[in-house]
């Protein structure tokens, strides 16, 4: 059975480090944001379009008075949908070739028919901002207020994205396999610990 | 730093066998029945009527017309709370003993000042559903429409019990280090993993 791990988290709980440092520890690749390179490559899209898109409302970006049928569907609807179709076939071009960590785009979701194994990182509040300081630029200069509300936005867009797709909810512990807070930790310290769970989880001696 | 385990679980997800084993694993102490009989002794009550008590919801059994101002607390109600004071006095002076899991009870709100490690183990219905029918004694005649049933009201009782004590909800993953989703798994072969990521979170080497 390969192994499949995909990578649900909350902005700043650390979770991209986490599924780098887990496949570098099992030996595996770990897709992130080469899935965005990947699409942007294939449609000749800018990478932070495509980042930027990926990550938005489908739904949201629909003006309402479509669905009142006053207006065709619009160009950035086209391409929301045409990156996200995109996205979908990459991830799973990816996953059927073998094991592998995937960050985010919904993985958990686009690849359920092969059983990945579902992991949800999460933290407190006050992990998530200094960790959002921590990793943001020396010359950056942002308020405490303002990564609150940047980290409000990026996992409300992250719920609003996989609505779209899903029926559960981003985040809801019953569509995932383990879930991790990472509050006040260092993502490096909880990999060993991580990596026998999904051992043992696949039935491998640890 | 004395390793507390507290193991919140969801009726039917093997949440108790999961603390048995991993107390076993870990070579320290597990306290769940142990803690009914103990307050059973001291006050010399019937041991199924302590464990019937000390999982419903206190506040549910004081009759609104108390608060209204018409009748004294009456005598269930004193012996909930009696019972309720008995047991969290008792998990403390277990925990302060050194390194144990404990096994509900609210253990992990009782005991927040101690930092403890609180897990949760929840399962989806068909495998609760599949433990509660195993586990029932062999001339025990209950359809799956009554364990279903059984499930939701035990549960409601833990998630009313905690909200006695606590702001935070039962089951919310925030309150929790770690949530274990044991569906379609047996416990046994879970154990190494959690018992690596519990090392793993006390910065032990695994």
């Amino acid at each position: 059975m390969a192994k499949i791990i995909t990578i649900s988290r909350e902005f700043g709980s650390g979770g991209r480090e986490l599924g780098k440092r887990l496949s570098e520890a099992l030996g595996i690749p770990c897709y992130d944001h080469q899935i965005i390179e990947l699409v942007a490559k294939e449609y000749g899209f800018d990478q932070n379009y495509v980042a930027h898109m990926s990550e938005k409302d489908i739904v949201a970006a629909y003006p309402s008075t479509i669905a009142r049928g006053f207006l065709a569907p619009n160009y950035a609807l086209q391409q929301s949908v045409q990156i996200a179709s995109a996205q979908h076939r990459m991830i799973r071009e990816l996953a059927e070739k073998g094991d592998c960590v995937i960050v985010g785009r919904c993985a958990d979701v686009i690849l359920d028919d092969m059983h990945p194994m579902n992991l949800f990182v999460y933290a407190d509040q006050q992990s998530k901002v200094a960790r959002c300081i921590a990793r943001a630029a020396k010359d950056e200069d942002i308020t405490e207020k303002e990564i609150l509300k940047k980290i409000k936005q990026i996992d409300k867009n992250r719920a609003e994205y996989r609505k779209t797709f899903a029926d559960g909810s981003w985040g809801r512990k019953e569509n995932y396999h383990l879930c991790i807070n990472t509050s006040g930790k260092e993502i490096k310290s909880l990999i060993p610990g991580i990596v026998s769970y999904i051992k043992a989880w696949y039935g491998e001696p640890s």
